[in-house]
């Protein structure tokens, strides 16, 4: 286990009927709120008017900032930066999943930021400035940004999607409640618990050694989003099952499963460049590209982790070690298909490879795979990744 | 899962060679430091004239509070306070075990409590009042102390030994070294990790439904523990052993495994008049009366929670449910013993029954086991537990 620090100090109000705690939460930190949502369910889920009635016994002034993109880009942040200094905004309200956090994340960080936001705020990758504070409500069981520094912002001019993290950037106050997420559709749903599961896998294969606790953590993690998305799925109201989903995308994110080791995402790296080129959905392309790239790299060094994979995760019996690992990347395959995730490219409308050799560049430039993944992953092995998902996979 | 907060601000500083972090973290607070601990083992394993290298070069005044008890007294509290008033101490320095950090906390808040410590501090379990800042240096992985805000005080003039809560107890900052526990003999490691995996145990085994999140994270926790401890036996030294043990002890209390979930401890309350009255490892009292405890309790509604137990942690392929209820229990206690603790009370100098109907009165009295239970407790039960642990058991 590699030297860490953990000190995640976001205050997490979880369950049920706990917004009238907002005021007060908002009070610590000011009345002038920069209020961030998305498309608008959160007005067809009935949550819109509870956070005004709450608002308006409080004397909040509320500015708005609404249809925050999935896959959040930097014109957004600018607009909010905007909304921001002209309103004397106290503290910035993101009411939605992963990428209006995010959104608010870095607009919360760039008001203190001069000059060229890409260049000066995204480009850098870590932030040490302050931010005004931020209060989330989450909607979304998927990110785990709720209980962390960090934010992905996209530039589609430039095709980049790139992390930005900062300690500054961790929300000070978190409503996490379950029924929040009763009117998330079936395809977001699933899409969602696709992202909870690749950030354990991504940490979970990993070469760091004498990692235990993190590993039997983000087992037993991925079990329980095994176990409740399809519950979730057959009964989009079930509480415990979105109780569940909800509290493990947290924690899956928050620095308990990554802490103590050392080494870089794969999948992440990938999936990024399919969001920067085609502004597919987050989760949908982690799906895709995690069986595939379990199969890329597998080999004599990798196999015993994902024998026990297949054996922790998936019960697979098989005891040739080279067959019950790939029994059990086919089950993850297979897992993800019976959520109704689409699984090859052409199924979100990618039909050509015409841009895979440049987004395999991308993928190695703007991270380090090819020199800290679990398997270290050049050009020509991201390319061959995405080729792979072009069609149908089987892989016993 | 019921609703919860989740608000953990310690610092965890985890990992080797760190304490050259120690005069930036006490300078936050000021120069004026309690350095609180127990037997002196710190002098022997040579981290007591390490801290001194970090005083002197940080000109800290340090005054020492040495001898700490394991179940710390209210006397020592007492003593570490007229330290404090009269040193005009910023900062309480516990550098010890789960007793030397429970016993600073005491301290820390009792400064500001007026009258009888007991009466106005440990009584009322819930302390709302200020504190002064406490930063912990780990040697023991076992209570979690580390990373909570909760102190047990023991009175043994009124043989009690009672648990006190508040948020201004949590440490600000813990350094996590495992070495530091390298030269932790047998017997306090073996205790230590029964510690802990009551901890667990006594989260896991909980009426609440739909607490998978945490079933699976307790789970985990547990297997890694029963992993390790054997080797940290053979192995003093072996870091990665001593890591695990060390991470899983503070997140097998730090409210990761029993938020969401209502309920009261049984083996703790009864634990706690043990050593209350004999003064015995706290470790040790807790791996005698867990596995009777089982035994005790274990009926139609209780018996799937225990198979999963056997089979989830023991392995137990029984199908037979309630055999293999008792399968698991039975490794349970096997396992302990084969760590060297004693597993009844005659091993550790108690050999007449003659108080454990007053124990198990004070057990009920003190505690709310008897409505609040994985399974209500009342005197009788908690009699026939005492008595089960005079004899080796056997429960297949």
């Amino acid at each position: 286990m590699e030297n860490f620090d953990f000190h995640v100090t976001t205050d997490i109000r979880f369950g049920k009927d706990r917004l009238d705690e907002l005021p007060q939460v908002l009070n610590a930190f000011g009345k002038n709120v920069l209020l961030v949502y998305g498309g608008g369910s959160i007005k067809k889920s009935g949550l819109y008017d509870k956070l005004y009635e709450q608002f308006n016994r409080n004397d909040n002034n509320i500015v708005e900032l609404a249809g925050v993109d999935p896959n959040p880009r930097i014109e957004t942040v600018q607009q909010g930066v905007q909304l921001c200094k002209q309103n004397a905004i106290d503290v910035v309200l993101p009411v939605g999943g992963g990428s209006v956090i995010d959104c608010s994340k870095a607009i919360a960080a760039s008001v203190f930021v001069s000059g060229d936001l890409w260049e000066n705020f995204v480009l850098p990758k870590n932030y040490t400035g302050p931010a005004l504070p931020i209060v989330t409500v989450l909607t979304l069981a998927a990110t785990g940004s709720e209980m962390n520094g960090t934010c992905v912002i996209s530039n589609m001019d430039a095709q980049i999607k790139l992390g930005v993290h900062g300690e500054s950037l961790l929300p000070k106050v978190s409503f996490l409640d379950p029924t929040n997420t009763f009117s998330v559709n079936s395809y977001q749903t699933a899409a969602g618990s696709a992202d909870i599961l690749s950030h354990l896998m991504e940490n979970y294969f990993n070469a760091t050694p004498g990692t235990e606790v993190q590993d039997e953590i983000a087992e037993g993690l991925m079990k329980t989003v095994i176990k409740y998305l399809p519950i979730a799925l057959e009964k989009p109201d079930d509480y415990t099952a979105r109780a569940n989903l909800m509290w493990a995308s947290t924690l899956a994110l928050n620095g308990l499963i990554g802490k103590g080791k050392k080494g870089s995402w794969s999948c992440h790296a990938m999936e990024h460049e399919l969001s920067a080129f085609y502004d597919i959905t987050h989760g949908v392309g982690l799906a895709m590209i995690t069986p595939r790239w379990m199969a890329h790299i597998l080999d004599e060094d990798t196999i015993p982790k994902f024998q026990r994979f297949a054996q922790e995760i998936w019960d697979v019996e098989e005891e040739e070690p080279k067959r019950a690992a790939e029994v059990g990347i086919q089950k993850l395959y297979e897992f993800f298909a019976s959520c109704g995730i689409p699984m090859t490219l052409p199924e979100v409308g990618i039909q050509r490879e015409e841009n895979f050799e440049e987004m395999a560049q991308c993928a190695v430039a703007h991270s380090s795979i090819s020199n800290q993944g679990f398997v270290p992953l050049h050009e020509e092995d991201v390319a061959s990744i995405y080729r792979a998902c072009m069609s149908e996979s089987s892989f016993v």
